[in-house]
C-alpha cells in the first residue's frame, strides 16, 4: 500500500467539501474563502497511542477524539468550527482496517459538527497517531479569551467533571467511558457565551489547573467551592477506588468549558444554558490576587489530592 | 519539565506576531484576521525521525526542514505565507536541548520567510515528529493548482533536480547535503508564476511521479526531453554510485517547482524566472492523452530506473 492509497483510505469517508472550500483535498494544499467580517480561529492538538488512547478504544473513537478535542478549544473561543488538517501517523504493518475505522470516527465527528476535511498527510511513524489542526470563524473582536475575568466575577463550569478520568478506570460505567473515548465539545454553549462571559477555556487539564491559566491570563485569583462541584457518580468512583473531589479537581479530559460572567450576567449565564440544553453549575468567584483557594462548605480552607493532568507524564 | 514548560522552551525563539495575529499562542486558539479580499491557502506536513531526517541532521535542520516543505507547497499554490501551528512528539528522555534547537531552527525558518507561529503542542510520542500546519494567502482566484495544463503547452522546472536525495549518500557534497536537510521553498518564484503558469505543483515525491500527479489533475499526457534536464553533478553522482538522470527523474524531495505555461507565456516565464533569479529550465510539453513519456536526445522513446519517493517505505 502506497502513501497515496493510504492517504485515500483514511480520508475517503471524510465530509470534503464545505462553506468557504474553494478547493479540497488533493492540491498541493487546500484554497479556503474566509467568512466575510470575522475573525479566524485555529488551534493544533494530537492524539497519540499509549498517551490519549490505547487498546480498549475503538478505532473510530481514535478519530473522533482527535478532532473533538480541537473542537473543545474553538468551543472555549466561542468560534464555530469550518475546516480541519489532518496528519496521521502510522506504523508499518498497521492493518488498513484499524486506519480505515480511524478515518470514519474522524468524519463522523466532522459530520456531526459541519466541519470540512480540507488537507490530509500520512507519514510512517513507531506508534498510531492524528494530528489535527483546526480553523474556524468567529465575528470580528468577538472570541471569547482567557484573560476577561476581573474580580467578583462570578465562575462557573458546565457538565460534570471527573468523569472522564473516571472511565479510564476498569469497571467505569459506560457513561464515564463514552465521555472518555467521544468527548462531546460544548460548541453550542461556546457560541452562546459570546458576550456573556468575561473570560473562558475548555477544562482539559483538569478543573485547578485550568483555573489557574485563567487566572494567571486574567492577573486574578479564585475561590472554589468544592461543595458546588458537579461531581462523577460516587458509588462508580468507590468500586474504581477514586476519590470524587479529586477526579473532578485534576482528572483532566474533561472538555467542559470553565468561563467567568459578571455578576449581573447571571441570569444570561443561565439563559445560555436552558437555549443550549447544558447543565451549567456555579462553582465559585473571581478574587483579587493569584492562585486558586479551595472553600469546604462551611467556608474552611480545603486541600485536594490532585495534581493536574499532563499528557507528557 | 512538565508540558508547558517543554511547549514554552520549544516555542520561545519563534517569531509569534506578524500580518493578521490578533492573538497568538498561549490561549484555547489563535484569533487571526483573515486579509481582505483574498483567499487563504492551507497545508500539513510532518517530519518524523528515521523516516524524512536521521542522527546526521542538527536539531535546527529538523525544524526548519519541517517548514519549509510546507513553504514548499504554499509556492506551488502562488501563495504568501502568514501562520504556522505546530505539534511537536517528543520521547520521554529526549534532551532539552535538542528540542530547543528544533524549535530555533523552525524560528530560523519562520523569520526567513516572515511566517509567525500561531499555535503549539507538545505530546509525548515514542520518537521525534514535527508536524506543521501553514496557511497562506492568495488574491481571490488566482491560486495556481495542478489542474490547468492544457496540450500544447510547456513543461518547465526550477533549480536542479536530484540533489536532495544525493544529499542522503555517504560523502555528498556540501551543496547536495544543505538541500536534503534545508531546502529553500520557491516562494519567490511561486508568486512570479501566478497568471504565467497554467499549473503548479512542488516536486517532493520525485519527477515523474508528480509529473503524473499534474498530468491526472489536468486530464492530460506529458513528453519530457531527458537532454534537457537539470541534473545533478555527475562527479558526485559517480561517486555515490548513483546514476544522475535516476536521481532527477526519482529521486524526491526536490522542493523545486514544476509547472506548465502556454507557449505564448514563455517569455513572461523567463522573466519570472530572471525577477526571482531562480533557474527555471524547459523541460517538455502537455501532450494530449494520458501518462509520461520520457524521450532521449534524437526523441527515441525512454525508460529511467525511478520509482519515485514514497515516504511510507
Amino acid at each position: 500500500m502506497t502513501e497515496f492509497d493510504l492517504i485515500d483510505l483514511f480520508t475517503r469517508p471524510a465530509p470534503r467539501g464545505g462553506e468557504g472550500v474553494v478547493l479540497g483535498i488533493g492540491d498541493d494544499a487546500a484554497v479556503l474563502r474566509p467568512p466575510r467580517g470575522e475573525d479566524l480561529v485555529a488551534t493544533v492538538d494530537a492524539v497519540v497511542e499509549s498517551v490519549h488512547f490505547d487498546a480498549r478504544f475503538r478505532a473510530a473513537d481514535i478519530g473522533w477524539k482527535a478532532l473533538a478535542v480541537n473542537l473543545s478549544d474553538l468551543a472555549a473561543m466561542g468560534a464555530r468550527p469550518l475546516w480541519a488538517l489532518c496528519a496521521l501517523g502510522t506504523p508499518r504493518g498497521e492493518r488498513p482496517a484499524r486506519l480505515a475505522g480511524v478515518g470514519r470516527g474522524l468524519a463522523a465527528c466532522a459530520r456531526a459538527h459541519e466541519v470540512a476535511i480540507v488537507g490530509g498527510n500520512v507519514s510512517r511513524a513507531r506508534e498510531l497517531s492524528l494530528t489535527v489542526t483546526l480553523v474556524g470563524a468567529v465575528p470580528r473582536g468577538r472570541a471569547l479569551t482567557r484573560a476577561g475575568a476581573r474580580p467578583g466575577d462570578l465562575l462557573f463550569v458546565s457538565g460534570r467533571l471527573g468523569e472522564a478520568a473516571l472511565g479510564l478506570a476498569e469497571g467505569a460505567p459506560p457513561r464515564a467511558r463514552a465521555r472518555q473515548r467521544r468527548p462531546r465539545p460544548r460548541l453550542a454553549l461556546g457560541l452562546a457565551l459570546r458576550g456573556v462571559a468575561s473570560a473562558c477555556l475548555d477544562v482539559s487539564d483538569g478543573l485547578l489547573q485550568d483555573l489557574g491559566h485563567l487566572c494567571d491570563a486574567s492577573g486574578v485569583g479564585a475561590r472554589l467551592e468544592t461543595a458546588r462541584l458537579p461531581l462523577p457518580d460516587a458509588r462508580a468512583a468507590a468500586r474504581a477506588g477514586r476519590d470524587p473531589l479529586a477526579l473532578a479537581c485534576g482528572g483532566g479530559e474533561d472538555y467542559e468549558l470553565l468561563f467567568s460572567a459578571r455578576p449581573d450576567r447571571a441570569v444570561a449565564v443561565a439563559a445560555a444554558a436552558a437555549r443550549t440544553r447544558t447543565a451549567v453549575t456555579h462553582i465559585g468567584a473571581v478574587v483579587r490576587g493569584a492562585g486558586v483557594r479551595l472553600l469546604d462548605a462551611r467556608g474552611r480552607a480545603h486541600t485536594v489530592r490532585a495534581r493536574g493532568h499532563d499528557h507528557l507524564r
